[in-house]
Parts: C-alpha cells; sequence; structure tokens
C-alpha cells in the first residue's frame, strides 16, 4: 500500500511567535512572545498533514534534520517514520527526551495527513472517542498587569490585569469561569513564599467549593517544604503537582502527602517510567504528547499508568490551536484519564493559526473534531503574520528567568528556593 | 463521522470445527475436532469484518451476548465497543481475562471492517508495519501417528507420523523446516519426564546448532523440578516458558534460572501485570492479541513491556486464517518485538476459511498482508462446511483430558506432574 501518493514529499517547518502575558511562575516569567513551530508535512498527492510544537533554536534545528529522513517515507508507516526521526537525532542529541519533542510533532503530522486521506478524525485512527468533549481545568497564574516597558519598547498590557495575591487568583478564576466555564483550577506556584500559595488555594476551597484544585510550584520546595505544604492543604487539593524535583524526592514527600502527586517534570521519558513506579513517587502522570512521542505513544504510555494504578491528567506549555486539537483528539480515546487537562489556551488564542471556529472553549471543554485529521484548517495569512513576528522579534530561545532578570536584576533562578 | 454507513448491523457468529492431529501436552491430547468461531461483523453499508476466536459452549453464549450490544455502535469506535462489551459480559463473566477473549475477537473485526472502509491494511491502522514479514517459530509436539479407533470410529492419520522420543522430535523438525523454512524451534513439553524432554532439546540443538530452541511444559513441573531443568539446559535454550504455575512459582524458578522465563499462562490480563513485574517473574512476554484485548491493546501490552524491559514474543492456539492474519498484522507493527511468534498453523491450515493466496509461511515467516484490512477473504463454502462439522461432530468444548482418558484410562491429569 506504500503507493506514491501516501509518500511524504516535503516537511515545512515554520517558527513563529505569538503574543503571552506576563504569567510568573518558579523560572521567573513569560516574555512578551512565546515560540512555537508549525509543521506542514505534504505529501506527494498534494495532501498536508499539521503539527505543531514549542520552538527554540536546538529543537528547530533538530526539526529541520528531521525534515530531511522523512522524505519519501510512506505517511501511514508512521511508528517507522518516528525510528527514522529517533535514529536521525541520535547521533547529536543525547536525551530520548529532547528527540521525543520531535518525533512527536512529526507523528501528529501525519495523523493529520492519514485522517485526511482516509476521511477520518485523528481520534477514529487511535481507537475513537469515549467522550465527546474533553474536559479542561482553568490554568491560573500569578502575573503582573502588564509586560514592563524596556530597550524602549512600550508596557503591553493585556484585558487580565494583575493577581499577585490569593483575591486577584480568585478574580481571575472567576473570570476564567465566566469565559470559559472551567469547573476545575489549577494555580502556577513557585513564586512566592509557600504560605501565600496556601492562602490562594485556601481562598479558591472557598469561592468554588467542590471543584478540583490543583497546585503546581515546579520544584521550587525542598522535600521537608513540600511535605509541609502538602499537610496543609490536606482534603483541599486534587492533586499536589512537581512540588520538588526528581524521583527520589517526590518518593520522599509521597510517603507523607495526603494527596496524590502529580508530574511532567520527574518522568517524561520511558525510561523514567519503572524507577518512578517501583518507588511509587508519582500517583497521577501528566502526559504530554508533545514529548511522549506523539498521540499513539500517549495511548501506550496510558496502559502502562492503567498496569500500575496511575492516573491520568495532562500536561500544556503555551500552544495554539494545531496542539489543541491534538490534545483533544487523544483525550478524547483516553478511558482512563480521571482528571481534566491543563491548557494554556485562553492565554494565547487571541494569535492563531488556524481558521477560527473548529475549537470552542465551553463549559469548561472542548469537543472533539469531527472532521478529518485533526480537523483544524491552517490560516496562511496567520502563519505568515506569526513567522515575521518571530523574525522581527529576535526571541530565538525561552528564557524566563533572563527576562525576570532584565526586570529585577536580584533575581536568583536558582531551585528549591523554599 | 458516525454516518449511518459505519454503524454495525449485526454481528454474525459461526461455530466451526476442523481437523487436528493427536499432539500431545500436559493436560493430554489434542481431539481430532478442534473448534473455533468466525465472527462477520456487517456494516450498515454491507462492509464485512472478520474475526477468529477459540469456541466452546461459554465462549459461543458470551460472543451471541456481546453480538446485541454492538449493533448500532460506530465500526470506528471500538474502544467504546470493547467496553459496551465488556460491560455486557460483567454481569454474568467475572473474570476480565474470560471477557478478553470476546472484546479481542470483536476488536479485529472492526479493525477489518475500518480497514476494508479506508482501503488501508490493518498493520497502517495500528502505526504501520516495521518489518514487512512476520517470523514465526516450528511448533513441535510430541504426537501419535493417528487418532485412535473409538466409538466406532475409525483410526486417523496424517502425513505426519509419530514423534515420542529425541528423535521423531527432530524427525518434525527436519520436515517443519523443510516445509516453511523455520529458523526457531518450539517444543510443546509436559508430556514425558522431564529428562526425556531435555534429551530432546539437546537432540534439537545437535540437529539445529545455531538455531532459538525454546521448551514449554505448561506448568508441569514443580518449582524444584524447573530449576533443575533450566540449569540442565544452560546455554541451550533461548527461554523456558511456563515451567511451573503461578507468579510467585515462576518468581522463584527465575530466580535461579540460567535463561529468560517465557508465559502466557501466569500473565494473562492487564492486573497481573503488576505484580509479575514486581516479583520479575517473567523476562519474555507472550502476548496473544485473542485475550489481552485485541490488536490496539497488544500494541499498549507491548508498551508496558518496553516500559519494563521485558522482552515480547507471542502465543498461539489451534487456529485458522483470520487469526494468523490478524496475528500478523500486529506483529508487524511492533518494534519491541525481540523472538519469532508462536503459531499451530502448520496443523491446522488444511481446513481454512479463507480463500488461499493471501497467507504463506515461507523462509520461516509471513508476509504482512498490504490489501485492505486483514487482506484476508472468507469462503462462504469452507466456513458452511466446517460449521456443519461443528454441528454433527457433538463436540462443544475442548477436553485434551478427557479425550486422553477415553484412550488411556489410568491418565492422571492433576500438575504439577514431575
Amino acid at each position: 500500500m506504500a503507493t506514491t501518493a501516501t509518500r511524504i514529499r516535503e516537511l515545512i517547518v515554520t517558527p513563529i511567535a505569538f503574543r503571552d502575558p506576563p504569567l510568573l511562575n518558579a523560572s521567573g516569567v513569560h516574555e512578551p512572545l512565546a515560540l512555537r513551530c508549525v509543521l506542514q508535512l505534504v505529501l506527494e498527492d498534494g495532501t498536508v498533514g499539521l503539527g505543531e510544537t514549542p520552538g527554540g533554536t536546538a529543537r528547530l534545528a533538530r526539526l529541520q534534520a528531521a525534515a530531511k529522513a522523512v522524505v519519501g517515507m510512506d505517511v501511514f508507516q508512521a511508528t517507522a517514520v518516528s525510528a527514522a526521526v529517533d535514529a536521525t537525532l541520535r547521533s547529536t542529541e543525547p536525551s530520548s527526551h529532547e528527540r521525543g519533542w520531535i518525533t512527536s510533532a512529526i507523528e501528529v503530522a501525519c495523523l493529520d495527513a492519514q485522517g485526511r486521506l482516509t476521511g477520518r478524525p485523528v481520534s477514529d485512527l487511535l481507537g475513537g472517542r469515549v467522550r465527546d468533549a474533553v474536559p479542561f481545568a482553568a490554568y491560573l497564574f500569578y502575573k503582573w498587569a502588564e509586560h514592563p516597558a524596556l530597550d524602549g519598547d512600550p508596557a503591553v498590557g493585556d484585558d487580565w490585569g494583575a493577581a499577585l495575591d490569593p483575591a486577584g487568583i480568585v478574580e481571575q478564576a472567576r473570570v476564567m469561569q465566566q469565559r470559559y466555564g472551567f469547573r476545575s483550577f489549577k494555580l502556577k506556584g513557585g513564586v512566592f513564599p509557600p504560605d501565600e500559595e496556601i492562602a490562594a488555594i485556601r481562598a479558591l476551597a472557598e469561592a468554588f467549593p467542590g471543584q478540583p484544585l490543583r497546585l503546581d510550584p515546579n520544584t521550587a520546595w525542598t522535600v521537608s517544604t513540600s511535605q509541609y505544604v502538602a499537610n496543609e492543604l490536606d482534603g483541599v487539593l486534587e492533586y499536589l503537582e512537581d512540588p520538588t524535583a526528581g524521583i527520589e524526592g517526590m518518593a520522599e514527600v509521597a510517603r507523607t502527602a495526603p494527596m496524590p502527586l502529580a508530574t511532567n517534570m520527574c518522568v517524561i521519558a520511558w525510561e523514567h517510567l519503572r524507577p518512578a513506579l517501583e518507588q511509587n513517587a508519582i500517583q497521577v502522570l501528566l502526559t504530554d504528547h508533545h514529548y511522549w512521542g506523539g498521540l499513539r505513544r500517549t495511548r501506550e504510555l496510558a496502559a502502562v499508568c492503567e498496569a500500575f494504578g496511575i492516573a491520568l491528567s495532562m500536561h500544556s506549555n503555551s500552544h495554539l490551536g494545531i496542539s489543541l486539537a491534538a490534545m483533544t483528539h487523544v483525550a478524547a480515546t483516553l478511558p482512563g484519564l480521571d482528571h481534566s487537562c491543563d491548557t494554556h489556551y485562553p492565554w494565547n488564542s487571541a494569535d492563531e493559526v488556524i481558521v477560527p471556529g473548529a475549537l470552542e472553549l465551553r463549559d469548561g471543554a472542548v469537543a472533539v473534531p469531527t472532521g478529518p485529521g485533526l480537523g483544524v484548517e491552517l490560516d496562511p495569512e496567520a502563519l505568515d503574520r506569526l513567522h515575521r513576528l518571530y523574525l522581527t522579534s529576535g526571541i530565538r530561545d525561552r528564557d524566563d528567568s533572563g527576562y525576570m532578570r532584565s526586570v529585577r536584576p536580584e533575581y536568583e533562578p536558582g531551585l528549591p528556593r523554599w
């Protein structure tokens, strides 16, 4: 069946930049522009499959190397395509996690193309959906009201305003809920001393009784601080995400924490699963198809979690609609998805590369697209605009800490901080 | 996309019987006829997807109950179809392993239909093949020359002759290799005292130097006998399969065995994986899509094995071409398949339900069909003939022990025997 028509003619990789608010985290603050790469996998018959992945100099170089490796391969032999990409990158990139970002983005583009060729939504190619809409959580951030004025740039605000204390976080949550109908909330922590973040979670619990809450300080805490926070938030958190670094540290926290621990930081490649499960370091895995090898690999990862009684949620970076579509398709097929998924989409959806209308956050969920492939169409003008923004911005790598230091020279990014 | 055309109109379940030689094993001897069920999943548009699974009264009843549950469902929502079948059976069948046989057969039929509808081979729907042909092992059995004369039936011989000692097994292996080109060999043991089977393996090693050998006594041995045999066959066996019963017993043998231990008996459902892996009871898992939930679940099972460093092979029961096609498709997509697969096909291929020509054992391998779906077509006349054979045979459940006792009334089926 490897007819000429289904062979890959070209993989076009387009780096883009889009606006991002000044969202605070344990490493600093989001810069005014976030970077992604858009993939267009062009087949001999002209079919185009789309992919999206985080940007950055090294990742862009890897994508460009991979693009050469896939030319002439059959788009339906997606496992073989991934293996070829992995082999190409292996000589220069020893980390399987880093190689995973590249194979993942290309696998999604292959599946989008397969769906277009067969007339089936990607979810059908993964076993079919077990839910018609995928629930997402409101992703709350401490944030400044505006990007500061630097190097002659004007200050850039947004319509979210500042959120720097419990009242600000609750207000942000209310707006998120009003706009999108979210029924669960995640606070990005690791920004303020733990007692302040405990107070913010308690304020959310009071404002939204019975609605699931999560806190994610991105390993800003020591083991003992993590144990303290876990104890303080007993009965309040759905799960506590990455309080401290490493499988061993998480395992130590897990021994006393009254709630499940979740991660998208200490278990990020297949070789991390065995030690994490043997040490009972995590009780929830935040899958992310962008680095686990793609959508089929995410299903397979879910099976590992099922065999070991690990619950499933989903991680997100700043992203646009191609990624949201891919996340929604695979999430729709996972019977064991126990928790609403994370998404940065409300922070970034103003700058979109896809034609509007295919994806909507409503009642805290995204309906699974039912058209062929991912069910989204690239907007070539938007892509061109965001690519030019990338070219003129001068930003080539994400640097939350460097940006923070440019505003507050005394900032010290080392972790754990508390 | 759940258009009317892709809805399931009917699932036709046809029990069949086909000739089986007098193959000896730890439970007795194969009866003159083996039982299977052929599934025809008929969609509203007339597309038919095929499945095949072992027969038997209870399994047939479960299939007929499941057949009612799937009517009206969308064939592309295969995960949801499996869940509906599982839910239907749960009230009367508490064993997830037993329910798995039914969901598996139906999932294969769904995938065959999906492939026919999309014009793609099933392997493409699973991620694409990573090999164009799947290697199988010669499946050697101690056997009688003929089925004995019983109840007025005449004795029924075959062209394989008897194999009751090392020389007979080596001769059978030579014929297998001449006819099909096999390059690896598995001996079904548990029939004669361990030293006789050790001698047979040593004779095979001498006759086929460097070619992988396996021995499978189907838990006929105690832990200490297993340890003895493992020690005796150090350096001779590729792996030792199910020497003793249970995860704990296998773990005890594994602690001293110089070769990997394999199983298709103590790890046969998802809930067995965690204890087996935690106890390091097995080093090779013999997958079998017929009971692990189907072809996609087999990929997911392979991922669990990958995460835990467990090697992969494949188990077989007596089967015909629909099952061989399904086994070949999924095996073709598994990057981690380390060993040749088992198949009984040479013992049963004379009675076939599919149109000849699609599948051939050549050079010890089966080329992956490249036509739509499984790539095989049902032969309605053959199906009818084998169904009538089932009806007139009076055989309704496999009973190797009862058949052996009818020939040798002193036979005692209890295990472990040595």
